[in-house]
């Protein structure tokens, strides 16, 4: 597997856009992935009750429509709360870019994030879309315009591409994603588009993607806060003309680890960037006695508002870390735990068997300090693990949430 | 019922004292209770896997001792992930005040509040138990003393006491507690100690305390965070020469409601002074089609990170609300939910039918710049309801945490 440059434009053609429409302030707001040709596509959903129009219309697309050729996004204003006027606005999305590209509106997704609980200015939209659909390209520079038009709070564009050889050909797996707040997945993250021109069975599609996500974008959490948008899209048009994976065979496996890597990279750039974070926090539980409960207690810990306040102060605060552990839900013995703290400036032990160890506290201080710190927690157990990404806990976390609605809007739309 | 001064002295027979022993930098950290008389003791304790040697202790003693007749309290050092030195020097201080009081060390409960991991300083912690015993009053100041040596990141002190007749007789419910932060009891909160003459079986105490905490300390959170050293004790000494209460009669439901009142204040008074927090935060979620759907629904919006930020800014981000309610893990229909914010400047509804309704955002502004919040969601199901109490997400709830152990910590002792 080799990373090669692009995103969501990398796989054979797949082309994208992304503009300014006018729905937030002055950042591009409107992004279009096309493909050439008629895809398989892939999703996975928040399991919130409360679900986006959007959402619900991908679930319907993505279960039901014979095929998938384009995904229009807009940023600004989610289309949740909306009622039957929302879903309405939502169709007209798809029929709109179903008719400017020559295609079914059973044919295109569409995503939505941004505020809650205001309807999304269609008449806006609509021109938007007749404007995205003009300028979509195969190009580096599209895909990025496409990754900066889906972002909100985001401070960084999120790319990634891939490609690895199947049955002699080259088959390239790219994406683009969105992330920020409101990020505590239980199906997938707030936005990711994953494109891919692998030639594969449509259930093996879904199957990778359902799979994959159990150990990427449901391991992170910015705030706890599951969304009401989270989607995840993975879209194969076969134009990488490799033998058609119809089985969990060898090539099955290779494209399940690149999709892995491309979805785990995603997964960190998500939960470094989150709203308001100085660092990526990750935290490893090992030796555990399956993945289940490996998974219940790294994401308990990587949640724990103490334990994420801890981390922006760089403070050895590790009795949090064992507190978190114990509500997780999981079993295990307090007194068989091992803690380790890492980072570039090193790795030190801090408990053994659930008491604290001696180390240099300067140590352990200068390891909170950088950028990415991975906490490791050994429970002796068994042979199983899991990892879960998270951030820190910041002043400008709170900052950015106690005037969100309030700075960001007025006319009921989106401003950012 | 009648709300009398004083706390945790007010029931016949009940002494007090508090005192600074050195374990923290200035501020008073030991307390003891004591009765005049055997109690019958009731408790309940944290449901985190990781428990403190304290919490160990009491279970133990709560269950199996025939009679309790004291509590002795240490804050600045939680006696958590402690190991057998800590089980040790738990023992230890059950044993001295036993031996100071002349009783058996079973018939001492323990408490210890503060950072987690650290040995809590026996020599230190003896004396103080030598000295506190000489100085136990009954009067009011007293319990002041005793309710202000237990408190650690809280700001105000935490006492009430009621009165009710039974069969002629006056009964008194007093009680002292603290809170602050790593509250989210999933069983009871922080520390809370209630004292009452009332003469009933240690059975239906029990269950009294039981019933009563699904009601209060287990509706509210302040950070998401289930402690370690949650403990809820409730000692009764019987000298109100009541009729002895041995089922459940209307003696029983006198006392429990007059029990439900102490504990629904000390939620709402730990609730509000959550570290860090500026208001208190109360959701009602009514209509529901059972008791537990209707605090599964309160107790999330309650808890979720976006929805304290919005508190703590006055933001009218309503959409947090209706994405809490739906990742709850509880069924409701969102296109039924009515929304209300009500403070001391108003009531106003601003969702009709998961719909947002033309209200006017400076009065909605209004209503959450007041200290008490109140949210109530009608989800139209059923007719049960339930209450639950947080607080806002603030800058100095942040700033608290990140500087939490380095901050408040010398000599491996905290020296708040």
């Amino acid at each position: 597997m080799i990373q090669i440059e692009g995103g969501v434009t990398a796989a054979k053609g797949f082309k994208a856009a992304g503009i300014f429409a006018g729905i937030r302030k002055k950042k591009k707001d409107m992004a279009l992935i096309y493909s050439e040709v008629p895809c398989k596509a892939a999703g996975t959903f928040t399991t919130n009750i409360v679900k986006a129009a959007p959402v619900k219309w991908d679930m319907e697309m993505v279960r039901n429509s014979p095929f998938v050729q384009a995904v229009v996004v807009n940023s600004g204003v989610a289309n949740t709360c909306t009622g039957s006027v929302g879903m309405g606005y939502c169709k007209d999305m798809a029929v709109t870019t179903g008719s400017c590209l020559g295609i079914p509106a059973e044919s295109v997704l569409v995503a939505s994030t941004g505020l809650i609980g205001k309807q999304i200015p269609i008449d806006k939209i609509k021109l938007g879309i007749q404007n995205l659909v003009p300028i979509l390209g195969n190009s580096t520079e599209d895909g990025i315009l496409a990754a900066e038009a889906i972002l909100t709070t985001d401070t960084k564009k999120k790319e990634l591409a891939v490609t690895i050889e199947l049955g002699g050909k080259p088959v390239v797996i790219g994406g683009m994603c969105k992330g920020s707040g409101m990020i505590h997945p239980n199906m997938c993250t707030m936005l990711s588009f994953i494109t891919t021109d692998v030639a594969i069975s449509k259930e093996l599609l879904q199957e990778a993607l359902s799979a994959d996500i159990k150990d990427t974008y449901n391991m992170i959490s910015v705030d706890g806060d599951t969304s009401t948008n989270d989607t995840v899209l993975l879209l194969a048009n076969g134009m990488a003309e490799n033998p058609e994976i119809t089985e969990k065979n060898e090539d099955y496996e290779k494209f399940y680890r690149a999709l892995n890597y491309v979805n785990t990279y995603f997964s960190k750039r998500i939960a470094e960037d989150g709203e308001g974070a100085t660092s990526l926090f990750e935290v490893k539980v090992i030796n555990a006695v399956d993945k289940e409960q490996a998974a219940k207690l790294s994401k308990s810990i990587v949640s724990s508002n103490l334990t994420k306040a801890a981390i922006f102060g760089n403070d050895i605060n590790w009795g949090r870390i064992l507190c978190a552990m114990g509500y997780s839900g999981a079993e295990f013995d307090p007194d068989q735990v091992d803690l380790y703290f890492e980072s570039s400036a090193g790795k030190i032990k801090l408990i053994e068997d659930g008491i604290e160890v001696f180390y240099r506290k300067e140590v352990a201080a200068e390891i909170l300090s950088k950028s990415e710190i991975t906490v490791t927690a050994d429970i002796k157990m068994g042979c199983s693990q899991a990892t879960a990404w998270g951030c820190d806990l910041t002043y400008e976390y709170v900052r950015i949430n106690a005037e969100y609605a309030r700075k960001y809007t007025t006319n009921n739309y989106l401003i950012i």
